[in-house]
């Protein structure tokens, strides 16, 4: 535990430093083999990487689409109905978000318009793991599907013999995939950006993933002109801002929660009551005994804080200046502090507003900036899979009067050519007269 | 000239090709270092920097607020007139681009919120040359004002005893922006991302360069957590589409006035009339007889091509797979075609609309996705300015319905705290009643 007033400025900033993220020299240069592969060799080279990394034989590359039609069968009920609810949440939150083309006039005869255009070929990825994460595929596809993007690939590798789980598949079909690759790694992402013989080649590429991928995705969004990623990856991490009345079972329970996610995760808690820390901390320690992935959760622990603030308004100006990828407020009156965020991915307010209520359900995005890119990355949502683009209609009158704009900003700039292409007009219109 | 259905696939490729950009691995060097430099010595650097490739003596870094407050004094009357008319323009197109908030219950007792926050701190670059381009300050500067941002930087370098054109200054007033550090290149970028004495720190760095100021972007951008770039950079392009009715000489002005912008510029015309090219390409050569840039217009004309399309719709399939920068119609009824428009980044309808329109004054940003991206990234907008995150608010009875989704999701991920995180919330309610 820190009192945060005890600090020196560089040890405040030091309670906020985050786990650093090593991109080895290596990692880059297997990446940059494998991409080259795979631009060369196409299927042959994932095939091979499958055979070498996924220790499997017999390699498939896309799943037939009876096996995703008819993957809602091997589903618990349960299940199926929790991936049908969360579909739905997360389709009408983001229907909300669906954007409108722009006309204006801004002089008369001169209409502006901005107009939307969906991204033509998406690429989402979903890693694999000890589980499944159908969730995964929910949040990127269903933004893919609301778009209308006329190729929409899903890839996400397998292991040994193992195929794609059902729970996965049904997600794709609910989000109307158009084609499964059953391969991950860098060599996915690298299929998706230059296409193969199996793999459609696609815009942009989204979805999280281990350092190979996420170093993939880095490569070739710099080298690959037309082909973009999402955003920056990063460690998951939580900061929970809680008031002496506060439920520290409950604030132990989100800190776990982000805390399981891996041993790079990073969980803060800002509050001002001594005796709620106190119990958090005993709270945290009671669950990790009952916590299967109890050892990924007390590493993370390390990583983190309990800080002691003097005001809860202290402790906004901090999550301001640390920028955390999910924020929780377990506040009286939350609603009262909301135009004090700032820097946050995603909000959770009141005390019954766990995380896992975004990570799943709730209809929100669960691809969030972290790392401190929440200080200028927006939160994963249906804008990401379009692209604008301006129009403008000028006629003869309006370019007559925009001339005496246009004219006298080309001879500062010294563009002749393009005072020439308004005056050759000019010019004409003089004739036709 | 090309007649596009003669080649095969493979010269088709060939003749869209663009020219290759030479990212050296010595400039990386360069970059890397001045990087460092900035980072370790803050202003004393960058007044190094001023001395060693500005040619500078007494180097002062930031222009005085009366500098800039002056700065209309300076121009001419038509000069002034433009900036302002320009700027009007621009600023009503992109007020009509401001974001609103977006709220909806996606399950009873479940609250999602999409927001909007301007990203606090921006900074702008408007590279030097042989003339300032006040145009510049204008399209980057309208949208960090139109945002609210809390800091707006511009930088801007100069050549030995000169000073930051008073047009540059003067769009800078006019857009609100808080400081203007007299320094350029790779230097200006790093001192914006780490900040220094004088220079504010920014999260996001908009506007052109040269090669030094790319590579800084883009080494920055990966490597400084928080910090992002508008987008990737490349030579300038436009695409003209006419048919036999077009007007050669317009044609003409509108080519040259992109392959005067650099030796790398690339200008392509689809037309589906043969006489037209021909004439086309006599107008050409008188007009660049006329120009006093014609020696980068001819050079960029090299890597360029007038190509003879079988129909219009041929042409847009064409200008589709290339992606330019700017598209120009010069069309009989050129309405009737624009859902055919896909993958550029501005697009100018009519004979009556030249580039230099939207260069401009027309009101639409001429900061534009180029070298092929504009399949995926936007033309610079309002919202480039604004980062979103989301904030949901559950009730306890909106957590009850909720958990038949969370529950089991978070059993088939595996990830038991997710799921412990509802239940000992779900308890604490059981206990209650």
């Amino acid at each position: 535990m820190i009192r945060w007033n005890d600090l020196t400025s560089q040890q405040q900033r030091g309670a906020l430093m985050r786990p650093a993220v090593s991109a080895s020299a290596s990692i880059e240069a297997t990446v940059n083999n494998i991409i080259e592969q795979v631009k060369q060799l196409g299927d042959a080279a994932l095939i091979t990487f499958a055979e070498k990394f996924d220790k499997r034989s017999n390699v498939r590359l896309i799943v037939p689409q009876d096996e995703i039609d008819n993957s809602a069968h091997a589903l618990s009920t349960e299940l199926k109905a929790a991936i049908d609810t969360a579909y739905n949440n997360i389709k009408m939150f983001h229907q909300a978000q669906r954007p409108k083309n722009i006309e204006l006039e801004t002089t008369a005869g001169v209409l502006c318009e901005l107009r939307y255009q969906a991204i033509d070929a998406v690429g989402l990825y979903v890693p694999g793991g000890s589980a499944p994460l159908p969730s995964s595929v929910l949040m990127q596809g269903v933004c893919a599907q609301l778009s209308g993007a006329n190729t929409i690939v899903l890839a996400t590798p397998v292991n040994g013999d193992k195929r794609i789980d059902p729970a996965i598949l049904y997600a794709a079909k609910l989000c109307g995939i158009t084609t499964v690759v059953e391969s991950g790694g860098a060599g996915a992402i690298a299929a998706m950006a230059f296409g193969t013989n199996s793999v459609p080649k696609v815009n942009k590429v989204f979805g999280p993933g281990n350092s190979y991928v996420t170093m993939a995705k880095q490569l070739l969004s710099q080298n690959q002109p037309g082909f973009a990623i999402d955003m920056p990856a990063g460690p998951s991490e939580v900061l929970v801002i809680a008031d002496q009345r506060a439920n520290p079972q409950f604030i132990a329970a989100d800190l776990l929660s982000q805390a399981e996610h891996g041993q790079d995760s990073q969980v803060i808690l800002l509050c001002n009551d001594q005796e709620t820390i106190n119990q958090t901390q005993q709270a945290i320690s009671s669950q990790l005994s009952c916590l299967p992935r109890a050892d990924i959760a007390k590493a993370a622990m390390k990583n983190s804080s309990l800080i002691l603030v003097d005001s809860i308004e202290q402790a906004f100006k901090v999550s301001a200046e640390y920028g955390p990828e999910h924020l929780i407020l377990q506040l009286k009156e939350p609603q009262k502090y909301l135009d004090l965020v700032t820097n946050a991915g995603s909000v959770f307010v009141g005390d019954y507003t766990p995380e896992s209520a975004g990570d799943y359900a709730s209809g929100t995005n669960h691809v969030l900036p972290t790392y401190g890119y929440s200080k200028v990355y927006s939160s994963l949502n249906l804008l990401d899979f379009f692209r604008t683009y301006t129009v403008q209609t000028i006629s003869k009158k309006g370019l007559k009067s925009l001339s005496t704009a246009i004219l006298p900003l080309a001879k500062a700039e010294g563009l002749d050519a393009h005072a020439y292409a308004v005056k050759v007009r000019l010019e004409q219109l003089e004739n036709d007269e």
